[in-house]
């Protein structure tokens, strides 16, 4: 039965892979054309495992198996439907499908709560370049702001909601309440090497990384590359190399610490000319606050002294930070206590799990993303993993239900 | 007489920055419509000097002191009247404004050589992406393949010299024949911070620079930037950090070799993805032909070793290698001997003389940068060193004449 399923899972996300903005490739961002064949699709297969489904004001597709019991509260499972641009089959789909299943294995069992699977209508962030609204109206963290950004195209996302068919209005009334609420699943490729090279199907995830997101650059002095020596120079490029040498070092030094640079821009950008501005973006990364700010700490010592040895400005700006978010400690030892084998780790990528521990007990299981690749048509799943994920779904349902 | 005319060559180079092909700064390429504008008012100029001025079929614009003797060779002065984009107003024009204002001083005494004054229509390379297509012609060395090049707007080279009023199939005819010519001497900005470093207003070239420009590459593979451990990523951006470093190295230990990495692009390019590729420029010059291979070899040698250690492939094209040009002996040891306070220092960049010396005797003079900068609005000169150098041209003529 769970190999069935799983099988079908398969087969459902690569259904779900057809709807897409744009031909050849997987692009489905929020509230687009191609998200309604996937909310008819997810919602007859919702319906399958015998559960009723709705829409939430901000797209949220939910469908709940109710328990008996009138005043039951909700266990919540789900991931998001929308992708990046270019994607995967599974990163957020998969998390969604393994979650109806559960209930499908379940369906006829009454439970002492409800299952609310929830269907994040946005978690990537690339129509509004802001991430996660679907959980965050589901916390209650929708801010009204929100309503009046701009896609590229010069639509605000008030009026994607109304083309949609939704009531921007209405987007409070998204929120649970935390009381009726007994906390948060989610399942999701890992998205990194890990699993497999530990030859592991599933992990339990200890703690979402804290992230740093900058944007630095090194302003020097253009000049002729032929009749500017070398010790006369202000290249801020050289500034940049040697700052982007040095995260590496510092993130090596420091155990699951990552340091990323994936964007850089020189101007003025001509071979023989040096250049006068290096730009470029900084993503660094830790499940330990203090660990991570440490690290952010260095690598700004690192970049003072090497402005003031090269005779170049160093800019800083800091975007974004999010804090270690830990998962729940109790859903651990309840996953950990039904397979002692499952490896615990943290997760590097954010996810809409780090929404939703804000506001109830959560945790993620990762799924064995086999070549490491996701964000990217060569992301991949094996079935044998995504059996052993439902079963341990199943088995964390059942044993909840046990306690409770 | 020397400083009225140093200050009307300042007040000409004004007049020649007004026609541009954009309000509000100086862009001049090869054949555009403020090219004729130009040529007018350089033609005039010419003429103010005694000169008979004859337009080439490449566009370069000639003025001629004709020596009483009809067998007379001719000494060839000059420089280019085009410009890069937003380009500051002495780079060219100033070369060829001496050179007028030399024959100026002159045009009452008879020579044993005539003087030509050549006013090279291109030089920098900027429309068709190839250089110095006026000193090219004169010396006999214009393809016919350059005629079918094609500029951003679609205009092949041979329609815009017949829409300039020029016959393409008479650029054989401007070629001088060797045996006709004395020797070819251009005064240009130094475009480098050395003679301002110096305090001095004019240098005698030694050579100019050999370069080698290159297209090299990292490639890595893509992975997300929170979930890829450090020690498993192969990360094109950080290979690139690590090679450009290592040319500033290589550079630093042999005196006189310039390395420049002035354009660099990573993808996929974004901040949470890690670089799969980072292609960059390379720009590595010397004086001596034998010190820039060698520090090519050095390089190549790291870029390997990085592209093993990080598991990374490297690529390198190489676009062009221009082996350095030695100025002609006789002639630097005349300008000496005229003033032997006057700094020999290589040439960094390239000049028409690189190709007029394939052909003729040559030798350049440098003209102080004060701020060392080039190819930008905020290109000077000072109207003093203009004057030492035109008392420098004159004198070499004199003794030239004194010698022939």
């Amino acid at each position: 039965m769970n190999k069935k399923l799983a099988k079908e899972i398969m087969q459902r996300c690569d259904e779900l892979s057809k709807f897409t903005e744009y031909d050849g490739e997987l692009t489905r961002t929020f509230l687009t054309k191609p998200m309604i064949a996937t909310h008819n699709s997810v919602k007859r297969w919702m319906q399958a495992a015998n559960m009723t489904t709705r829409l939430d004001a901000v797209g949220n597709l939910i469908g709940q198996k109710q328990s008996k019991n009138k005043n039951a509260k909700s266990l919540l499972l789900g991931s998001h439907l929308d992708t990046v641009r270019n994607a995967g089959k599974y990163d957020g789909s998969i998390g969604v499908l393994i979650a109806i299943a559960a209930v499908e294995l379940l369906k006829d069992k009454d439970l002492p709560f409800n299952i609310d699977v929830l269907a994040f209508s946005e978690e990537e962030g690339v129509r509004y370049r802001t991430p996660m609204f679907g959980s965050k109206a589901v916390i209650g963290d929708f801010k009204d702001a929100y309503l009046d950004l701009v896609d590229s195209g010069g639509v605000a996302m008030k009026d994607a909601l109304i083309n949609y068919g939704l009531n921007p209005a209405e987007i409070p009334k998204a929120a649970y309440k935390a009381e009726q609420v007994l906390g948060f699943l989610e399942v999701h490729i890992e998205q990194g090497p890990r699993l497999a090279a530990m030859e592991k199907s599933v992990a339990i995830v200890s703690a979402i990384n804290g992230a740093t997101w900058a944007k630095a650059s090194f302003v020097g002095k253009a000049g002729h590359a032929g009749t500017s020596p070398m010790d006369l120079r202000q290249d801020a490029l050289l500034g940049a190399s040697e700052l982007i040498i040095e995260l590496e070092k510092i993130a090596l030094s420091s155990d699951g610490l990552v340091g990323t640079v994936g964007q850089i821009e020189v101007r003025p950008g001509s071979s023989n000319v040096i250049a006068a501005l290096a730009e470029f973006s900084l993503d660094i990364r830790h499940s330990e606050d203090s660990k991570r700010q440490k690290a952010v700490k260095r690598l700004l010592a690192k970049a003072d002294e090497i402005a003031k040895k090269r005779n170049l400005k160093f800019n800083y700006i800091e975007n974004t930070i999010h804090t270690a978010t830990e998962m729940d400690k109790n859903f651990i030892n309840i996953l950990k206590k039904i397979d002692p084998s499952v490896p615990i780790m943290p997760s590097g990528a954010g996810h809409d799990a780090m929404i939703m521990a804000e506001f109830t007990p959560t945790v993620m299981l990762f799924l064995r993303s086999p070549n490491g690749i996701s964000h990217n048509p060569e992301e991949i799943v094996w079935q044998k993993d995504v059996e052993a994920a439902l079963k341990l779904v199943v088995s964390f349902i059942e044993k909840l239900a046990d306690l409770n």
